[in-house]
């Protein structure tokens, strides 16, 4: 049995074809038919052709709209387009009935509407186009990455460390929550859970990734991190996948060097094995999008420090709603206006130590750290990455200013006495590229079954 | 800056190198010293020779083991054996001094011991070989998943599923676990949850990745799963990765023939792209590792019903601890047994549906299910899988025969009524395959930072 993909892929033409798939469009007139097959595995359907002379052909009339076929036939030239084939059938066999309360009609549907179908929406265009490109892209990055010699590493998701700060956790829990154990102090009594403490859901592979840069110099990870925080944006969901690679030897310059390259690579590979999908998402649903990508590809990433770009916004003639101030954050207006002045992708370095996380090197000043984020054009921040703090005093100083407690991570602290290294990493969301490379602007809609608040289904 | 890897696969010999690295040994002589030199990128180590002619040479014979150090030399031919080299150096940089407690000395440290040093233990060959083999196994299957057109799908690991029967779920929760509400039948009132109802950690991907081979045609996960079970054994973890394709169109023998091919391909990568890893497992954790793995790729798979199995065990001139019987369930001596007899993996089909899950599809014998367990010589049960029920009212009736909430599962069996087709899948936990693959025999040792009852550590 052939694929789809095959009719499109290799020469079939004048030979018989049998093929499995499902209707996607059946149009009828008194004397044949036409139906839009679709076997999932080639983003086009191939159309289907059969005539009157078929023994069934009134019964083949009444396929409807999401049935599941058997079709047997010859591939044969479009008399119409000289470009295109259609199968000329000579049995058509029904497999699987659908319903009339079918959801997926031929028509226009709502993304919201298809969120509540999210088990049948990866038959429609938009989100086959999606969910495929979610997997190529998926390939791309673990290529790019063994390529290179990277291990990959499979940081655990059950977690004591509780967050560091980069967000709220999840707690799971195997006790009876109608009869929680207190100990005397009237704290609740974790050594009764199943791991004997309080354990939660990672927000983060990064610190584990160290560990193993430590050992293989070049890692990353790839897999699915979560946030228990109450907001309803576009971007934000529950759960989702990062990619987090932790080099060895590697100053903040050259990680900003691997950033760039790793970037470009994916963004060529989507463009090269997902062309059609690509074309619909470019026609559909963002106008520009393969000119916006290839135009990255080509474009060279600016650097700047922190300071530089507060001074650059200073001087800009805009009125922004937040006043830009050295040493503070920067608004999404910032970064628009950034990547809008020079049209092209901008990495922003040696952050105020007091907006970024305890892990990043602090730089001569005492006052920055050799962080950096990088803002694209009409995404925004895709990655944030630092160079780590590789030196054991000025790390456990900067976490005793923070009041945080060094004992939980003596391990991570002890790297810095067991051979320490120079070593940057970054992060990436998955589904904010994802986002960025397809041109879909709500998560909900580049997550297979995504997890917000209030939402868990299927 | 170039890697080890370079040195090992690329012609340096007779020239300038600079190498950043670690020191997994240091020999000292009164006039010259020999370094293991390593940084991760290739399993072997390069031997660094330096001699008392280096001005900082006292200096030098303090650097300690696991330090950081940087190199500068030639590489020459090694005097003494023809097929190797070292590096004679010219200039060596201490980077990062390693603390006299380093736990990581060059002797033999128990694996217990090294467990405990999750952190630092990839930096031991023995755990060095099986990460990088589990990164490599990792990347064999997204290619050989991908190369044929599947379409990798991140099913959700939260889920209002209660894990059909597949094992205890741990909870997710961001409720205060101090004060926790109940409704007015007394209750948990998890309308206060963060879902707002009760959600847990997965199980399975499986139901979701069927809706996705429903629009694909052929889709695979691979992704975290988790178990809640309080069993201590040596292939039992909380948290494990899965890989669970599942193809629309495909019966119980094409489901065979793909899970042979797959595992072959895997076998055939992982000895092509990790040799010297291998022959470090086959040399020093099972010997006779490679050839079994050689013998596999050339071995034709056996199939065998269960009734045929049963017959066979009953009739073999061996006392069993468990006897073998019709409609039961067959032990671990018993696959022990087929897989000698037969001397190849077998594949046992139509399993009494009594013990088998609800959505397996029913044999026209109303007694067995259309289920395949792959047995592997050595490593017993490998892949489970199943053509799934494909017909409406046959789930629905299993389902009630088993008292499960059809409700809940509305979305599932809807697959059904919505062009259903002939489809199986199966489930591998990717670390039972990196068991067989290296050799070692307990799961806590192939998984990065294992997850096991009362151990939740880094």
């Amino acid at each position: 049995m052939i694929d789809v993909k095959d009719l499109f892929t290799k020469n079939y033409i004048d030979k018989e074809v049998e093929i499995e798939g499902w209707v996607r469009n059946h149009r009828k007139q008194k004397e044949f038919g036409f139906i839009d097959f679709n076997d999932g595995t080639y983003f086009k359907s191939v159309q289907v052709v059969y005539e009157d002379n078929l023994e069934d052909f009134l019964e083949i009339q009444k396929i409807k709209v999401g049935s599941s076929i058997k079709v047997k036939g010859k591939l044969i030239k479009s008399p119409k387009e000289e470009q295109n084939f259609e199968i000329s059938a000579t049995k058509i066999t029904l497999l699987g009935d659908c319903d009339e309360d079918y959801p997926i009609q031929p028509k226009r549907h709502t993304r919201e509407f298809l969120r509540e179908q999210a088990y049948l929406r990866p038959r429609t265009n938009l989100f086959n186009a999606a969910f495929r490109v979610r997997s190529i892209t998926a390939m791309a990055i673990h290529t790019y990455f063994q390529d290179r010699g990277y291990v990959y590493v499979n940081t655990p998701l059950l977690t004591a460390n509780d967050g560091e700060g980069a967000g709220e956790m999840f707690l799971t829990t195997t006790m009876d929550l109608a009869n929680i154990k207190k100990d005397k102090d009237g704290n609740i009594d974790f050594k009764n859970d199943f791991f004997g403490k309080k354990v939660g859901l990672t927000v983060t592979g990064q610190l584990e990734a160290e560990a193993y840069a430590m050992a293989y110099k070049r890692v990353y990870t790839f897999g699915p991190t979560f946030r228990a925080e109450n907001s309803n944006t576009k971007t934000h969901a529950s759960e989702f996948w990062m990619i987090e690679p932790e080099i060895a030897f590697c100053d903040l310059e050259q990680l900003m060097d691997i950033e760039e390259d790793m970037l470009k690579y994916i963004v060529k590979y989507v463009l090269e094995n997902a062309k059609e999908e690509m074309e619909f998402l470019d026609k559909f649903v963002e106008k520009g999008l393969i000119k916006k990508l290839e135009k990255l590809i080509n474009s060279k990433f600016i650097r700047l420090t922190h300071e530089q770009v507060i001074t650059l916004l200073k001087e800009a003639n805009t009125e922004f709603e937040f006043k830009p101030e050295y040493g503070q954050d920067i608004a999404k207006e910032h970064e628009k206006y950034l990547t809008e002045y020079y049209d092209a992708p901008v990495f922003i370095t040696n952050w105020p130590k007091d907006i970024k996380a305890f892990y990043m090197k602090l730089n001569d000043d005492n006052k920055t750290v050799a962080a950096v984020d990088l803002e694209v054009p009409s995404a925004g921040e895709l990655m944030g990455g630092s160079q780590r703090e590789e030196d054991y005093n000025k790390l456990i100083n900067r976490m005793k200013e923070l009041n945080m407690q060094t004992q939980d991570l003596e391990w991570y602290i002890n790297l810095r006495k067991y051979g320490t290294c120079i070593h940057s990493g970054f992060g990436m969301g998955f589904e904010r590229l994802l986002i960025y490379l397809t041109g879909i602007d709500n998560i909900r809609d580049v997550i297979p079954f995504p997890r917000t608040p209030n939402n868990c289904d299927f």
